[in-house]
């Protein structure tokens, strides 16, 4: 059994949709066992009248909520009774719980994932990864998109390998294709930053670095995962985010200018559904930050039950395939090749 | 008469568009005399039999063509003899030409711009501002967009003055809000340098600084001037861009796939091709160096004669309002203010 604890409060749309998406889950996989953090009556209210496995479901009582606006240093000193603090102290304390999952405060999250929960050996600092899915039809991985603005060269190489097992473990990608993003695709573009970490990404074993990445190539389904420094990550997947919703925006306005357009987007309703679902982050699941010594899931703030579900089947997958051990293991190469070179 | 060079070789449509760009704004401008640098008979020959006012235009021969896989120090020592580097010298060494338009190599052109041309007084280092279009049917300057990856708060204090002063006497935006990029809209987000920017940028004269801006926001029309570090600049542009183009293509691709929505998108077809003029950059001229003692207008490699012909007005644009003695004297103030409290 492996066991997850779910925040079930601080997103949009909760409770309702993360103890919903918690059954969902708990119907598709029989080794799942759900721990929903939070107000216990409330919890229970929204758990009355639906059908689920309850040996395989436990509340922890944590009635407070931490905020999106409230400063993370604070907010998880003062809030010990959250329920995201909840679910972290599970992490922190109880051997058999493997991971969780939480649509509230990203800083909040970030702040106790790391002083509270740890991180796995050798890790400098946990990053974010966020999925996006590509015009090709599959996904690319993003890492680190907003976790550490000030980083070293040592950092992206992490983020490559820690990246590289998290496509691996969870999304069967074979061999991941690794680009550092850069202002230019030659070797030697960039910062001094980009410049020290092209070598070393370079002569990482267990990873397969092709290069630098333009930004403009994202979505063109070249890559599997991207690394970068999380102020441009973060630049990255939210510009990609915005310009997609601003031109379907744009879309929707200009069809409504005239009545031909307005007939024309009635016979192609389908294509826009399915065109809307597609730049929908919430179907590619959560932020996974990757290198704390527990899993971590953060889903969009307004994340619907769908959302919440794939993220709970995020940490299951990292769970199951060993993503932790795997990590370690590489990373302990890396450190004793560095070693042998040195000496 | 203000003369401006149009080197008319290294772009992808060169020399036809440059020069047909260059007569269509000698028509349009009866202020303008052009300058043609390049090889003199392809020029004659692409000139031969269009009618333009010959008393306003003049050709200077360069027979060589830096390309974009030139190293750019190499190029610009190596090929003086190059149609860019004749535009650049006749900024250097004729006090009558007042600027350039360029649709060849960018790197060549920042370096030899920064080395042979010159600063505006003051100026740490000159960077780029290209105008991208909003959904509100406006437009957004991003400056720096790549010319300076590794900068200081001050760099992004000039940014937001000579943006400023580039926004209202090209494009008349009376008292541009400026706001700087960020993974975060409250004060204090970011790393380092934003963190020492932010105080700085509230604080200077001339500028109407409306605090953070966070990516997903650059096409909604609630900033005019965007200032960042070139290195996510660059981010920012380019995946703007590219995401905008893949999600076109995805549209068009999706079109295909079924008959129904062919027959929609038939009807459609004004809509699509407004859309797909909004978001073709080369409607909004090219990427306007500022910061260098004369204009340096660097269009789009595969600019068409029309985007050459804005590229040539925003030069005439910036020249006709005293873009070079604004910044200079806004730049003066900002330097005594700072002797002021320091002594």
């Amino acid at each position: 059994m492996i066991r997850i604890a779910v925040d079930c409060f601080g997103g949009d749309r909760s409770p309702q949709a993360n103890i919903d998406g918690s059954l969902s889950a708990l119907e598709k996989n029989k080794d799942l066992f759900v721990i929903l953090t939070g107000d216990e009556a409330i919890i229970k209210e929204n758990l009355s009248g639906k059908s689920y496995d309850s040996s395989r479901l436990e509340i922890v009582h944590a009635p407070a909520i931490i905020t999106p606006d409230e400063k993370p240093t604070d907010a998880i000193r003062l809030k010990r009774d959250s329920s995201m603090m909840a679910a972290v102290n599970l992490l922190r304390k109880d051997d058999t719980v493997s991971g969780m999952v939480s649509t509230g405060s990203t800083g909040a999250l970030v702040t106790a994932a790391v002083l509270r929960i740890g991180r796995l050996r050798n890790v400098i600092r946990p990053s974010f990864c966020p999925i996006l899915p590509t015009m090709a039809g599959g996904i690319v991985g993003v890492c680190d998109s907003g976790a550490n603005v000030d980083i070293t060269p040592e950092q992206l190489q992490q983020y490559a390998v820690f990246g590289s097992i998290y496509l691996k473990t969870v999304y069967n990608i074979e061999n991941p294709r690794v680009a550092m993003l850069n202002i230019g695709t030659e070797a030697g573009k960039g910062d001094e930053l980009r410049k020290q970490a092209y070598s070393l990404l370079g002569n990482t074993p267990g990873v397969n670095f092709v290069g630098n990445m333009e930004s403009r190539d994202l979505l063109t389904g070249n890559y599997d995962l991207v690394v970068c420094d999380g102020f441009s990550g973060n630049v990255l997947v939210k510009t990609t985010e915005g310009t997609a919703i601003e031109l379907l925006k744009k879309l929707k306005k200009e069809i409504y200018s005239k009545t031909i357009y307005k007939v024309g987007a009635g016979l192609m309703k389908g294509l826009f559904t399915n065109l809307k679902e597609f730049m929908n982050y919430q179907n590619y699941g959560g932020s996974v930050l990757l290198g704390t010594s527990k899993v971590v899931v953060k889903g969009h703030g307004s994340s619907n039950a769908t959302a919440v579900e794939k993220c709970i089947e995020q940490a299951l997958g990292m769970e199951r395939n060993a993503f932790a051990e795997k990590t370690e293991s590489l990373l302990d190469r890396i450190a004793e090749n560095k070693e042998t070179t040195n000496g």
